[in-house]
């Protein structure tokens, strides 16, 4: 996990916890926590998601937040260093002698790439293969936030549902009019708990794996793009400029530098 | 239905009655079942979907309800092995020789695309046909899918027309204050009913029929990339790590370690 | 009108009406209707859609609702057996003899297209315009649902409008308390009819229109698919089993079960 | 503006008034008048939808506005009559006859494809810049619609901030329990004003600008057409025919009745 | 900053102020401020937001903001007449004559583009490589915008949860009811925090952003056509009028009539 992300977990969640602890005054357990109003909220929206989903993405879903907040991105700038290499040593001593090289790749996209280039495989079948495969990537990332997103639609479900139920027995027993304000309380407890994991938990995390998903994909289409122009014999400097074009100009930048020290 | 599913639903609808149960010391009827609103919103809903399908995709609903929880998911894995199975055969014994094992696979859209390919038909041909069987079929599933959503839209519709009724009756005749809340009560109901409807079932429903339906169509797009390369006398080999793209890497896994062992 | 799209409209509004019924002790209209609140929500939304939508389209609305009700859904299992003889005869007298059965075909798409077909227009200029006749009649027909559509956005907001008026009047006079029950009374009305106008009757026919336009999309690319099929000379029975396709497994046992009738 | 139009805004602003007027006994100024609120609503909406635009398109809201209730729709039953009869033209006397022609017709976007092809200007380059204008003209509607559309966002907002502006203010300030009526009421009269501007007047005018954009978007493809099959040398009935397709059935009659008078 | 924006900008925080000023009777502070709802508001969706983006974007931000309001938009005008120039020179000169003139070029995609033509890349790749480039600024700022519009859409959801806060932090303590007004005044003012924080500063910044966006994307489409049509020896007659395509047009009135003087 990067220091910034970090960092933005323990203020959010900190600040949520100041305000609840200078608005109980420090009594946070007695004033918000209802175990009944937890249940409903937590439990009715894992068990809701559980039916919603496949179950072993259900299952899967603490390796997607963890990939979510600890996953380093993927650098592309790297990459086209390394793609640039290759073509460098295609060139000089032909494609055959980068199967030593492919072994040591350890990004089984790039080497199962370079592979077919190795052993003969024609162009428009490598583009074929490629194209699939990040598809299929494309597809189950998009499945693997569909937890968290799920999630994030039936916490605020069961949070109303909860409230409606808490509203309905105070309303039926309005004899005793000091207990309407604690009885609204505890009702409006399920709405809250429901905001919060769908504002502070769910969401942040499919919007994270958006980005990461991203980076992903940007990393994939630079890698695609490498194995092709490595398989036409396209010129290093050439398909160096070409690569480049995926970058944002400060990583351009960064790339160029590099190479020159 | 597989156990998570079931365990899921248990649990979903168990926490719900649960809620019910403490929220009204145990008197779940007396405080929570309003009958007329009960058939305000399930009966309204219901007719409003009615009149808003096809009608024989609204008495197909139980149907779909039970693929979405009792069809078994198709698996890929077990495709890819078939048809590679099935191109060993072709590439040793001929097309032709594949006619007598067509008659024993169960699945339509393999057992049909085969049938083209014995049949001498064009590639192109082969192509448009499973092409248009794959886009009728997603066609049919977004057609099963519309009946559980429109409902999803029109419960807490009906929900929110009931508990305005409700109002209004209630606050026409204030005379009475001690009747204030109990008539509040009821009138919330509907809102109530409309979100569980909704919540509870109708829209999980929708999410499991999506999972199912992103599961077919990956099995399909499987199965037609698996009958052209068939028929494009694609090796064995290459078929199989062509077809292999498709599948997550776990499933890949399983793949490689069923086939050496 | 279908028997099951009758009673669904039957029951709804019965519900509704029941509803309200037993709200008001059998004084509907007592409770219920504030004509003021009436001429808002109705002849606001209505007024607001006038000036929306192009007013040859508005006139069209009764039109419309009607289609959307009584049309009889088009039958492309028959659609096809016609196309399947029409082959069959263009085989065996050659494409010229359809010339006398073309004034007999109701359809004026399929009746056109054979036309072309029959003057010898050749083959991409034939498509082209069929294609292009297809899209204007998508276009139509969503020009149509656009009617109840924005109708079904403008009632709601005008009930809150009507709403926030009638809560605006009833809180500048609060000098007598009994008058603020029956005051939000009818200040709710208005969000009440705005529900009711867009929920039971706008959303209803723009989802009905829908299914009927997915049936004639369907149709017509059935009526497409053998137009051009007819016109390539394909075989009688290839040319079936290519559009078929389009029809559900249920349709196509109910094609197969009549031919060999 | 067509007589539709004007009779739609005068009614639902009428019907607007109309209920103020009866809800506040005739007083509307003083019960529903209240000059901080609309300033905060109105200046509100206005200055943050001018940050949120290009400044041109903002100053052109006012012709925009115009636009879509003045600007008479253009037929496309009349363009094609004119097309066919500069086919006939072309085919009598050849393409260059066109040329004196050209200069009379007021449509520019006509007027320039049809001076392309007396030019000799080849079919794929008049193809292209007829695409790529109707594809400006496009992106210039859409940021055209979108200063009423981003006023009809904004202007909720700015109702909903300067209610919480009045609430808190109300309920800092309960000790006279008779001002608490009123001050509600002056609180609510900013989301009033939001909703009115948003649904009165900015939404429906993007819906008109929407309608008009689509008429407009047809008849340029119909001139495209037009220009294209001139240009092809097609047969004029051959043109009539394809141009015809774009029509609804009922303008199609139309045109065919003109013609055989 | 242009004028129009600066005034936007002045008028809206200025209403805004004025509103607060004058509900408060001058005391904006006493009646508006509350310093730990600024924290849960300003902070919570600062924070999450934090947690949601790519880092670098999050610390870009600042950058960002200051882009939309301060960056002059790009004029196609003045770029057209440059191209035209440039095609001018080439055909008089040769292409090779541009060397010079392209170190001159401020603009890094024109400079490039010309770069590549003047190197004799054949046309394939110099389109191929200015899309990718046009793609991958066009994604660059879409990254660039999801900062404020991920806030926007966490201010309003920490507004709420705060809200809620309050509201039962009130509920449980309604012992005496002089406090509940003040009590609630608080509650509120977290959902007032939200919705500035998101319509009065996040959406109009992504709203700007998109506007900018657009510019910069027509800006690039004319440079492309320009490069292309340039490398392609079009006329340079020929060339400005395809380009003038792209400007609305009152832009190309004043093209025209630059051109002319």
């Amino acid at each position: 996990m990067d220091i910034s992300t970090l960092l933005g977990l323990l203020f959010a969640v900190g600040l949520l916890f100041y305000s609840l602890f200078a608005g109980s005054d420090g009594d946070i357990v007695g004033t918000f926590l209802d175990v009944p109003s937890v249940m409903m909220v937590i439990g009715g929206s894992i068990f809701t998601t559980m039916l919603s989903c496949r179950f072993e993405k259900f299952l899967a879903f603490a390796t997607i937040t963890k990939n979510a907040f600890f996953n380093k991105g993927r650098k592309p700038a790297e990459l086209i260093r390394q793609v640039v290499q290759l073509a460098d040593v295609a060139r000089r001593e032909g494609i055959l002698s980068l199967q030593n090289t492919i072994t040591e790749i350890p990004d089984p996209f790039l080497a199962n790439g370079l592979q077919m280039v190795v052993d003969g495989t024609d162009a428009d079948t490598v583009k074929q293969v490629l194209d699939m495969e990040i598809e299929s990537i494309d597809q189950r990332h998009s499945e693997g936030r569909s937890v968290p997103d799920i999630m994030a639609k039936y916490a605020p479900a069961f949070g109303m549902i909860g409230t409606l139920i808490g509203l309905v027995v105070m309303l039926k027993n309005m004899d005793d009019p000091t207990k309407i304000g604690p009885g609204m309380a505890i009702a409006l407890l399920t709405t809250m708990y429901g905001a919060v994991v769908a504002n502070v938990f769910c969401l942040p995390i499919v919007d994270k794996l958006t980005v990461k998903h991203d980076e992903e994909m940007l990393y994939l289409d630079v890698a695609k793009a490498g194995i092709l122009g490595l398989q036409a014999g396209d010129n290093p400097r050439m398909l160096e400029m070409k690569l480049a074009v995926f970058l944002s100009p400060k990583q351009r930048a960064t790339l160029e530098s590099t190479e020159k020290a």
